[in-house]
This record gives structure tokens, sequence and C-alpha cells, in this order.
């Protein structure tokens, strides 16, 4: 990002979607995705406090990723960003909710959503086609 | 529950189930719920190995209450249970998302959905009505 700090309004706004968040002790919030339109819910992921400022800041959501330790600018590697519509914060402030607008597909396996996997009678089946393979979303973007 | 075990099919599923979850450290896995026509996603809450068994078996959902250390069988005090309609896992294993049949409200609050402190340009606002009032959803229902 440039080096420069947010109009006064949207600080504003960053000081109160942080002051009523309620973060986990390793100071995380888990975020919900869904697609503003349709409804769906495309995935679940994690944010810290800088993940959820630079998300109203940009307008793009960014997460914190568990495993490499870092800020996660969606779609950074496959293009499939998530542009923010809504911003929600539940009840007693531990869970957000995203409403977005998904640039092509939220799951890495090229699944619209990652929640693919449905359990019927006889075991789970796979309840969403893959639209993007893995070698066109991660192969040579970046 | 009366003491019977879950049909062989059943106990299939269950098991089917929790060998696709990816528990955390404490035994838990955060769980979705959306309202199965709709798409209102209702509110986010945990489970253990438990929670999911007894949802699946019954019907109906039921969490782990992290602040009371037990079983936590939605509707039970307030009479607004969910009702299992289908059970998604995601591509890691690490969310459930449960669609649902929500009698009345999801929230304590009185309120459809968890997710109602919604934030615009001048801070938050409130973009869900109270529906039922938190007196007659516990007012010495049990």
């Amino acid at each position: 990002m440039p080096d420069q700090s947010p109009a006064p309004a949207l600080g504003q706004k960053v000081a109160e979607a942080l002051s009523r968040i309620a973060f986990n002790s390793d100071g995380l919030v888990p975020a919900i995705a869904q697609q503003h339109d349709t409804g769906e819910v495309l995935m679940m992921a994690w944010m810290n406090r800088d993940a959820v400022a630079e998300t109203l800041t940009t307008g793009r959501v960014c997460y914190w990723s568990r495993s490499r330790g870092k800020l996660w600018r969606k779609g950074e590697s496959s293009g499939q960003v998530q542009r923010l519509v809504a911003f929600h914060v539940d009840c007693d402030g531990d869970t957000i909710l995203l409403k977005v607008d998904q640039t092509g597909v939220a799951c890495h396996t090229g699944r619209r959503t990652c929640f693919f996997n449905k359990l019927e009678a006889d075991g789970f089946t796979i309840s969403e086609p893959v639209l993007v393979s893995e070698a066109d979303l991660y192969g040579g973007r970046d």
C-alpha cells in the first residue's frame, strides 16, 4: 500500500470496527465471506487488527494467514479477489460477516465455495464443480 | 436423549463426518449456521465431537458452549431450535457449514441473525429488528 494515512472518516470507521471486535487470545477473529447477492457462503478465514484495517481501507478483503504467519491479500496470487460490500459484526463481537463480491472462485481447489463436501447418507459427496484448474489459478500469476 | 445406539447407517455417517473434520487443539471446530432457503447467515458457534454426533443423530443442531463448558442444544431454553437440513465441511476440514431451518430467531437478542451490527461510514447501525423480546425468549420457558 502507498504510505498515506486514510482519510479521517475512514480512520474513524476503522477505529469503530476495531473497538467492536473481540479478538481472541491470539489476536484473531473468524470472518465468514458471503457472496452479497446470491447468499453463497464462500469461505471462513481469520483476521487480525491489521487485516481488518486494510480491508476497510482498501475495500479489498485481506485475511491473516495462520499457516504463513502473515497478511493474506485474498486473490494476490490467483487474481480471485473479494471486493468488500458490507461489514457486519455479530452480537458478541467475536465473529465477522463480510458480504463480498467474489471474482471467480473462492476456493484454492478452483470451486466457487470452500464448502463443497456435503454429507449424505452414505458419506461425503462433492457438491460443487471445479470451475478453474489449480494450475490456472496459481501457475505463474506472480 | 434416550439410551439407544444410532442405526448402523447413521453411525457410519457420524464416523465419516468425524473423520473428515480437523478439530483444533481444544477439540473444537467452528460451525456456521445458514438458513437453507433464504441464505441468511444466522450465527457462528463451535462444535466438539459429541455435538457433531448428536446433531447428525437427532437432526437438531447442538453446539458446544465454550462459556458454559457443556453441550448447547440450540433452542433448549428459548424454543428457537435449528433443524439440520444439510451438513457441509470445507476444503481443509476446519470449518462446518450447517444449512438449517431456524424456528423463530437465532440470536439471543431476539433478532433473526446475530450479524445485525452493520458498519456504515459513520459507525455501526443495527440492520435487523428485534422480533421477540428477551423476556419472551427466556422468561420461564424451562
